[in-house]
């Protein structure tokens, strides 16, 4: 385990009370018993240090992020200290090794998703456009100096990053893009950025941009840091977007860039075209395949607790019902197997043999099925589930949004279409 | 067609510009040509005053009600104005004959609630409490000296109703309810109503509650119309309940009678046990069936829209891509098979040969086909429905709550499954 | 009512004892009480004279058809003489006007298909076939001469005929057929026909095929009626496809024709292109979205009686399951409506308002949802489904066919799709 | 490996042309690309003991079983030889340690009978019967004496097995069974057993049969192994059940069992109540999880090659259509997760954390997903599907079967939901 994770780790690792009863505990069971938190044993394919990092990534999101997740939600209001709370603890851009972070396996970096994720899918968002997003593509295809540069303060939840692909008129069909890079009219060693990103989580309150934008002398898609510090007053402007149905926890926004100025040395040197955003986006897209995993075991951990509580009929409790239970029952196979499924390509994209269709499957199944069953779970509730605090329906809005976000499920499907068939369906 | 009604009708029906392009027209087609907002035309099935009604109704809600709505749900803010003016309209109460009301068909009734449904279900609900539930129970069930001192007040929306039956812990199972009525202990010709109802629509607004309740003496449920004018402070407090995930553009309460005094004569006279609620429950539940089918006809209206001027790869609308014309068609189809459903019913109705089982299978169906439906649809607009103003992540909230009111889905099941089997399964 | 059906009916309405309990009876309730069997009350919407024929079909159904279909579906047997049966109770050709056919409304037709669906859908297509494609286009679009000559003989059942569409590489997209007709080389006033056709219903039993070709000199499809006893030995082959997974109570074939000559008065005078064959299949398909209500609602019955028959579990009937009701609950919703919209669209056939697509909607749909209810309402079997006794499995046979002939339902999905939105997307 | 296993093994890995073009391949590829066959890399999981197994198996099945499966099921008819053959490969019993058997892991078992069940369910749930079911139980609770008896013969399939365990009124609640054992009246050492079993799978051609009765004395359920060679005449009887409408390529029966005389050491010594027949079935519902992954496989298989070949519309190909691509990412999705999760619960099992309600899961899970696939990929071939020659309407029937068997899908939610909630809902 890396040291600044490992430091963690050990220090929360001393015996202490479950907070609360009924959550998730930790122990393994020397009887084989069947535990509905966990029932295909996905434990069981865990190194010792994944499952301290995960208990460590879980404690600090049940302790610290799950009290502030109701209100925060309701105002639609992103803290930005939490980033710096991730920081401290190691969990922003795990994977990568050195620069000051962990260097844990990918496995380990998506149970930490998870755990933020079991809370709300708008803080995993928030800390995937850090981790993945903007650090991993720095990581990835920057050079030398720019890691240098951002990703200790990056590691530390000090500098906020955004990473701007999308355009209002092109979501999922990104290769379209209209934003232009060409040499600065004035200012040498400088490249003038124009156009506009829309749906950028983060991007009001990063101080670092990686935009994607076409390189005017080639036609080809390049990446840019856009350090918001350096940019002249009127070249960037970072508009929150509001009213959002869903990850209100998160914020979200556009990026307008009129003439921006951008230092030559911070186009990434040798990615071209959509390589390079599609591979950050397949790293955030692990994680989200088993991030939503931790939302849908969150739903599952409700609705049981709910349907035990709640008695009708003859002060039957719900769960008592069969159409109940096969509810529950029908969720936590799917979380089981969509769990294995993630951990299986986490495992092999450590291996060097993950494939992006690998990651296409596990995101759309993980996605879609967790916003299935979070919905079919709600109707435990019944009329309850109107009211904010039982927090299903929370789930439920932001599941909409992972299915559709960084990768439509219909494109995934698609997507693996043309791997089954050979065939181009997309028109 | 009733007086009141018929001069609106008269009066709206002159020839004038229909104001947004895209929006339904109504002229009768001479050949037959498909119409995908009538697929399969069950305006055919109308008489000439109920499509009278119909465009009466759509046109106020179009172009009165829908510029509003946006603004209201996200404040949770409902304007008691509205009804107000649907009262001005011959809305409220329109199947009632007399009393100021407009007399008109059960199926005129149901198309009142689908025009004001295809704007929001929560507009709706505030209607159907007053009209089909409380109205409607006073109606029924009232003597003769209440149906004139409070229906035709009602009638203009001048005096608002609220609905008491559902209480915190007895959802599905209003039969264990705890609210109860006995002689008042000082005031004579008094029943004093003690106990708290939840999740009742307009309460907090409302002017007269009917509240149902066990009459300590028989131990049998009874209904009470209590009018919160007469009520000494302190024996009835109506708290809004906020922070709601759905039907945010109406207002949502409890009302707390603690030893509230209520005159004898306000009892209902012989209506005892649950058949009064549920009479009440089955008008209301009717009126859901045919309005949630305006709700997936907006989806419907709205998807088609964008997926037209939405273009992605290559240019191409979304609409000429195979997975989205599948989903246009399925909604299509259960909206127009729901729509002939819940005209039947409504007919049978008006002859008598209406059973509740038949108003729990259109209300279920219809229910879960709009739900269903407009969650599919709203994958058509991607990431972009997560923004509020495209309207649909707002019926696909509002429609989870319709789902699981007057009825829950599984509930109706049930109710069904008795029917067909004779066994009953609640327990 | 027309004199030859007329005639039926009276003789068969004398009162005797209903065949055995637990069918359907077809008294008028006086109370309005819940019928499963018709829960949405479709009966209303029929005059009297329809639910006389619907009468008369099921008696002959029932009494006639029921005692042979197991056997014949284990032989893959098709008995001739069900035609001529049929004949003599003027149920062949029903809606058509004059040559010894009975002149019905299409929703007496519509009855007649869901009587003889209900036993089995292999004896309905043997019917639809006769009735709807030969008869029928015949009817619509063969010479005065022609009619004369045919339909006299086909509506009593003596004459068999077949519809030749379908080819071996061109199933959803019959455009591109290859079949030719070009003038006969030495026989004057005659075309020669060469070409294979596939998946024929009757056509090793038929006497007059109507087969559709490319006539040379223009390209465009013409309809020939071809007779089987004019055929030169060599001409005309008409091998029958054994070994099916469904319909096998039906018999089917291909067609090969060789240099078939033709006299040219057997080429209907008027129709070109792909309108003739469309109109025919246009008749058949609703007579599918009616019968299929047939076989749905047979299944719902047999569910029942097995349901309430057999206990598990303490000597529970298995109808005491809430998985169990919820399973009937869901099927009996979804044939009333589909029976309720196929209803609808006859009454606009016989007034001229009837579009293709409506059709398309009410076969998808109806055959989509019967096929579905069927699968899931077998399960309430378990593993005694697999004996071919209870029935049940021959109907889901049965209706994964009815979901892919005339029209497969992502075809007609996509036929929706193109009248909704304008564009077509079938390529 | 074992003796028996590795041996054929080592024959049959010679270099040999593949049969088909098409078919699977097994050779390791070295840069990550993507498998359609195997989409998240399972072969990654599994050891090369058992990656040998998996294609020795898989050879034996496509080349010896495969020919001849289409004539079985036309003539509903099953070759005892097929055992004999699979006993010389050392696939029978392969997961007991010595007496003959392999001694493989269950994983390894598990890809054996994906490997049969690939090529049929029938020829799987011979095998089954054969291995998991009377093999499986006479090594788990059979005196030694039975063990050495039997099992050789067994494991080359020379002797062959049947189990008794389901009556005709009880399939899903086995406790209530009514076969009673009792002391022989004239027999001393001999137990006296009535009763009757059906649904058995290889009963009419079963040499030993593993029957489950109550003991008279103890009302407790014991089991006996019945060798048929030394049952009076008379005593017992084992007719084939035909006209099945799956699994025709598999011989079923019922057991009657009159007064039958069982010598006292043949009854398990120790085991009681439902935990032995329980057990066994355990077994042999694991391997159906995987099994059916087989029959799964061979769908998207077929139906992958089905839509490149077939073109409709321009000469297109249906694998360009989204909607076909759909069917195939959906399929392929639920075949790749459905083997993580059969794969994972084999690998506890040997490692003895395995609990009943992870076989219940993957169990139900994957019969329920490969049935449904199976269907939605029938639709990619339309009509031609009726066809038995294209083997998908096939499997269809047959994973219809499994979804039932060992288990209804219904009754593994409830114990499921069971597990999850604590309660029971059976009644």
């Amino acid at each position: 385990m890396s040291r600044v994770l490992g430091q963690r780790c050990a220090r929360q690792l001393l015996p202490r009370a479950r907070a609360a009863a009924g959550r998730r505990t930790y122990a393994a069971a020397a009887a084989p018993a069947f535990d509905w938190q966990d029932p295909l044993s996905s434990k069981s394919l865990l190194t010792e240090e994944e499952q301290a990092i995960s208990e460590t990534a879980e404690r600090y999101c049940q302790e610290q992020l799950a009290p502030r997740v109701l209100q925060a939600y309701r105002d639609e209001n992103y803290d930005k200290k939490i980033l710096e709370e991730m920081g401290e603890l190691g969990l922003l851009g795990s994977s990568i090794e050195g620069y000051g972070c962990a260097g844990v396996s990918t496995v380990a970096g998506g149970l930490i998703t998870r755990a933020v994720e079991r809370v709300d899918s708008g803080y995993r968002s928030g800390m995937s456009v850090q981790s993945s997003l903007v650090m991993g593509g720095i990581h990835e295809f920057g050079s030398e100096e720019l890691k240098e540069k951002y990703l200790p303060g990056m590691a530390k939840g000090k500098i906020l990053g955004a990473f701007g692909l999308t355009e209002p008129n092109h979501g999922s069909d990104p290769g379209s893009m209209e934003t232009t890079a060409k040499p600065h009219p004035t200012k040498e060693g400088y490249y003038s950025l124009s156009g506009s990103k829309t749906w950028i989580t983060n991007s009001p309150i990063s101080d670092v941009l990686l935009v994607w934008a076409k390189l005017a002398e080639t036609g080809k898609i390049r990446g840019f840091l856009v350090d918001r510090k350096d940019c002249p007053a009127g070249t960037l402007e970072t508009p929150a977007i509001k009213n959002k149905n869903g990850l209100r926890a998160s914020i979200t926004g556009m990026i307008h860039l009129d003439n921006c100025p951008v230092p030559k040395e911070h186009m990434f040197p040798e990615v071209e075209g959509l390589r390079g955003p599609f591979s950050c986006l397949n790293s955030a897209r692990y994680g989200i395949a088993l991030g939503v995993m931790g939302a849908l075991e969150d739903c599952i951990d409700r609705a049981r607790t709910y349907s035990l509580e709640r008695k009708q009929f003859k002060g039957n409790p719900l769960a008592k019902y069969q159409l109940v239970q096969k509810k529950l029952a029908d969720a936590a196979t799917d979380a089981a197997y969509g769990t294995l499924a993630a951990i299986q390509v986490g495992k092999l994209k450590d291996q060097g043999l993950a494939t992006p269709e690998m990651i296409s499957m596990v995101k759309r199944q993980n996605c879609d099925r967790a916003l299935h069953h979070a919905r079919v779970l709600q109707e435990i509730f019944g009329g309850n589930a109107v009211s904010d605090e039982y927090g299903i329906g929370r789930h439920v809005a932001n599941l909409y949004v992972t299915q559709t976000y960084e990768g439509q499920s219909d494109i995934h499907s698609l997507i693996l279409g043309r791997a089954i068939t050979g065939i181009q369906a997309f028109v």
